[in-house]
């Protein structure tokens, strides 16, 4: 079938996990190929020619078709569906968390659980060290800017879930991995639990 | 009026500066707000009540509303137009491209922009300093990512300009200020003049 989709994905990836969330919530099928970063699998000349070239995981194959970036596949799966909203500002300010999450949120969050609980503080490079401390602020900054959001409203836009929530929940609820405190982002601890209702939800 | 747009911005910024090309390849009128981001204008008390909890620009004010994110406010802006495809596939590649310039393009080209040309190599932190390598070889990854595409085609996504190429457009021509060598970028430089010919194009 020429639109047979298969998502090529690290399992332990946040980023790769939200496009499966999407997924499940929308009731879509999603075939799977796995790969371990930490063993550079996404950067054989195999998988450079002819999954991505820029070497990175997650990618959604879409038939013969191949799109990076994890947030542009939610977009993809979510494409019409009740995910997206259709007022014009309400879809501009899912767009304004979509990219808080990949510029703001990942780069500190993600990355300071991915060198603390996998690649282990005492193997990083004297240049990853001297950045954990900025991370950390920044991270914490972002969290504290989604609490304060969320001290007014359930759900990231209006009044319904929205792949705003979909791409912020995976690195926000493992957290504590990279040195977070949840427990000091109380509306954020009552969004995640939200989530985890939707029907449909499954786990990373 | 109740949807008058006003863009809360630094006119340095390229970030900025997209939204207004967008504006201006729409036909779109959009009056500004100018604040100096070097001065701490963006971090007072009233901005942050007022404006944008983040702290940053750009923001777009649509009426009473404000958003943040420079991306978001080009959809905004875009909604319904030509600058975004209809196709589903394409406007994925679009967003791919949009997700990519915020995770991978921006916070090396532009901010060694920011951190050579706007504060000064003498006046970086030694943090920042131990970064800037780093930045310079994603920074050229990126570009190089970015030729390779161009070598087949004349936009970023199918066969006409989208966001892709608006937002991707003001980092990118600046890049030598932050000390890329465009011309090693053949296709990228094409890509460049095709953009500055659109019609209703603004430089920055």
């Amino acid at each position: 079938m020429s639109d047979e989709l298969i998502l090529h994905e690290d399992p332990r990836s946040g980023n790769c996990y939200k496009i499966k969330l999407t997924a499940a919530l929308l009731g879509q099928p999603l075939d799977a190929r796995q790969y371990d970063i930490l063993k550079g699998e996404t950067r054989t000349p195999d998988f450079i020619d002819n999954v991505n070239p820029h070497g990175r995981i997650p990618v959604l194959q879409v038939g013969d078709r191949f799109l990076p970036e994890s947030n542009a596949a939610c977009c993809y799966l979510a494409d019409g569906s009740e995910l997206i909203p259709q007022d014009r500002f309400a879809k501009a300010e899912m767009f304004r968390w979509m990219f808080f999450e990949q510029y703001s949120h990942e780069p500190n969050i993600a990355t300071l659980r991915f060198w603390l609980a996998f690649v282990g503080e005492d193997k990083l490079t004297p240049e990853q060290q001297s950045q954990i401390m900025a991370k950390r602020l920044a991270g914490a900054d972002a969290l504290q800017l989604m609490d304060d959001h969320l001290a007014h409203q359930d759900w990231f836009v209006g009044g319904a879930p929205s792949l705003a929530d979909i791409v912020l929940y995976p690195y926000s609820h493992v957290a504590e991995a990279g040195g977070f405190r949840l427990q000091e982002y109380r509306n954020i601890c009552a969004w995640i639990t939200r989530v985890e209702r939707l029907p449909g939800f499954i786990a990373m």
